[in-house]
């Protein structure tokens, strides 16, 4: 039980990826004959990183895949029997455990908004309670760095964004998952071998400084990578010198390849100093030398803010390399998703729950709901309305909801034109119903869904707040609640 | 090769965790015959996280582990066969990699300063680049949560700190490397409880607000759970309304337990709102039943700064639980290192090697070198100096060094009672030497190392910088090269 004799465990798989907390409530729940009592939980983050206006969903099926093979393994009992925390009848509920429970969610891809229930886990209380941690560290992760990538590419108007993060992500996973959801953000390619493998992503990369190093020259270093990639030969100018060396060094293989008799792209890449001016300066010397379209790639430190300045400045960057910033959502490196009861069955029926806090805005939507999104005629999201799960949804081009803070304040919504439900069944009764989509699929719909987003929600600053209302019962339904626990 | 047909890696295993330039530039290293070159790379960072004055290095077991284990699976090769980048000998060449470098570097928990060389990896140059991505990816990620967990547990000024990151951490490995980093860098327990059986780490945990939800009433809740665990009962008091009735309904619990005859602690969990005023209160509630010496354990978005303002305001909190700021260092949410060539041999010889930047803190300190870290006669550390590494390391009282980035400026270290060479040899040509270390080693080292820190390279603001400085021998080493360079 050292450092070394557990080595190198594969997390993602393991049942023993959780609070210790939801052990002991599991085994509380056990011991009180509450483990089979049916309850709901709900999903949700609080709110979004700042200066983003909306969030890209994403980690759904990392999700399934872990929930699918969650079993208790005999190891794992063992180790949990040397807590002196568990009785030997409970352990042997886990040995046992089997997913029952029913699932609704949105598809990745899918644009979501701070406070609209986003996952809903129907089960026994005992099953669903133990998912929070997993379900937590998988989706806010996720959904946190797919936004980030969707920024990014918005910043960057349609050029191809390259994700870089691995050597800069909190540990391999964070890597892994990091570049499945960057890609669904919105990223052309990673850098990523296993990310590429794994999750069918375009690769991206080339060569480092230190290659150039490793040769007697920057020349012949050059000359070296060309010969061994002809037609992907991307130079990394920035060793020593880019303007005085580095661009007229790439510039002497290009059209050594070019007198070979090659059909390239003569393309070079920038890792530090001032970009707009060095990227500008190596275009006007690539151009000089007869190369009328060269491919040139930024890399170091990006992030959306300053890819517009670099943009507002005419940079004559083309591709943009981004690391650290996107992999850790360095300006927010935790997304505050949150998985909170919503409602326990007695006696055939549903009974809300309400978690109280002094900050409203904490306070939940209390129940069984439903989240229906309105669309106005252009096919852009006007709110999400949260109704109890036993109302009919409203339709009508004006339809009047509640705030869910100040839930008596009424707020309209106007123009509507279509509504749809937000959450989809995709576990029934422990089958899974989803099929597994291609991963192209979930950047797609992603891609659409900011395509159709307004304006006001994709800016960079003083971002429109998108709405998330309540239906007018299920505002009442919270009022009464508050009553209940105020008095 | 959609998303489901490579479900969970354990990424932590796989030859392919780096970047794709890693491979092409091994491609070019083979093709080009100085795969075999020998190569001298080094691990440093270049920047502490703001407001620290000193970082705790950590995941050098992680690293050794995934070294261990390198080899490049036939479904790997297969996978890389598909890019079309790479020829058949090469692909031979990875299929018998075998690991054959020496490596260097401090134990886990040392205290360690920006610009210091921490890792030296010397061995053939294809396989010493292809380290790169992977020893970024542990190193930075474990040695930042290390010395944020330090730096929470000084504001705690011994009291019990629990992290309870895993729900906010960035992936399943984001949690596990993280807590492992966390209990190194000072941690007392964890809620991860994979982490807990994998690394011997202690566990905390109890309940959530879903538990007190999930009963009819609180107190039926905090009876059932006092009924479970009646010698581990932490009582989650802030669900509905802390002071007027989560902690007198815990009271009454405590009391129904002590008339029973259980010998236990009382002990309360505040998660919301005013952390300073509603410690006080719920202290006074409990003493007034007679309840001397309660635990009061806070959690919430907790850091050092805000542990260091609930002190000062007399908060009566005697353990500090802390998730989001240690777990993905909020703050700072990735450490700058780099790996970088520093030498390679021709002929026989070591030729250093330079990388120029415009940025004089990101030239390089070339060549092959030592790190001799100086103490003063109460056994604080006083200078970390690098020399070139044929030289002999200077002893005395004062002695005079250089500026790394001003490197004609003389630097006076005075008080000089020691010294001892910074890096260990961990690795012996493909042979591991270091044998593992239990985690509480490298726990109590790192406390000790702390406490043997002066105060200001401690305190929460206003930081000492630590000087790193540079031989004469290797400042001029480095001018020369520089010269080079510029002419």
């Amino acid at each position: 039980m050292n450092d070394s004799s557990n080595p190198s465990p594969s997390p993602g798989r393991s049942a023993l990826l959780t609070d210790l907390y939801q052990l002991t409530m599991l085994g509380g729940y056990h011991r009180e004959g509450k483990w089979r009592q049916q309850a709901v939980f709900e999903y949700s983050f609080r709110s979004l990183p700042p200066d983003a206006g909306f969030a890209v969903f994403a980690g759904l099926e990392p999700l399934l895949e872990y929930w699918t093979h969650l079993r208790f393994s005999e190891e794992d009992l063992e180790y949990l029997r040397t807590l002196n925390l568990f009785e030997e009848d409970f352990l042997a509920v886990l040995r046992d455990f089997k997913p029952s429970c029913t699932v609704k969610a949105p598809l990745e891809g899918t644009i979501v908004f701070p406070n609209t229930p986003l996952i809903e886990i129907q089960g026994p209380l005992g099953e669903v309670q133990l998912y929070e941690t997993v379900l937590l560290n998988l989706i806010n992760y996720q959904t946190l760095i797919a936004t980030k990538a969707a920024r990014i590419c918005l910043a960057a108007e349609g050029d191809p964004v390259l994700e870089f993060g691995l050597r800069r992500a909190q540990g391999p996973d964070g890597g892994l998952g990091g570049s499945r959801a960057a890609h669904i953000g919105g990223c052309d390619a990673t850098s990523n071998v296993l990310a590429g493998k794994t999750y069918d992503i375009p690769l991206s990369g080339t060569h480092a400084h230190s290659w150039v190093m490793s040769f007697p020259s920057e020349l012949e270093a050059f000359q070296a990578y060309a010969r061994t990639y002809p037609d992907r030969c991307t130079l990394l100018v920035d060793t020593y010198d880019t303007l005085a060396t580095g661009v007229p060094n790439a510039i002497q293989v290009f059209r050594e390849m070019r007198d070979r008799g090659y059909e390239f792209r003569p393309a070079i890449r920038l890792d530090s100093g001032d970009l707009a001016k060095l990227s500008k300066g190596a275009y006007r010397q690539l151009r000089e030398a007869g190369f009328a379209d060269p491919l040139i790639i930024a890399s170091g430190d990006l992030e959306e803010d300053l890819i517009a300045d670099l943009k507002r400045q005419g940079a004559k960057i083309n591709a943009w390399g981004v690391g650290t910033h996107l992999i850790t959502s360095r300006d927010s490196p935790s997304l505050n998703g949150v998985y909170k009861l919503m409602a326990v069955e007695r006696e055939g029926n549903w009974e809300p729950r309400i978690k109280v806090s002094s900050n409203i805005a904490k306070t939940t939507d209390p129940g069984r709901k439903q989240a229906i999104r309105y669309y106005d005629a252009a096919g852009s999201p006007l709110a999400d309305v949260l109704y109890r799960h036993d109302e009919a949804p409203r339709t009508g081009e004006v339809l009047e909801f509640r705030n869910r803070m100040v839930t008596n304040q009424e707020i309209q919504v106007r123009g509507i034109r279509d509504s749809e439900p937000l959450l989809k069944e995709v576990v029934r009764e422990g089958r899974r119903i989803l099929e597994p989509e291609p991963i192209h699929s979930l950047r797609d719909r992603a891609r659409r869904q900011v395509g159709s987003l307004s304006e006001e929600y994709k800016r960079l600053r003083n971002l429109e707040i998108y709405k998330v209302l309540l239906s007018p019962a299920l505002a009442e339904l919270k009022e009464e609640l508050l009553r209940k626990h105020a008095g």
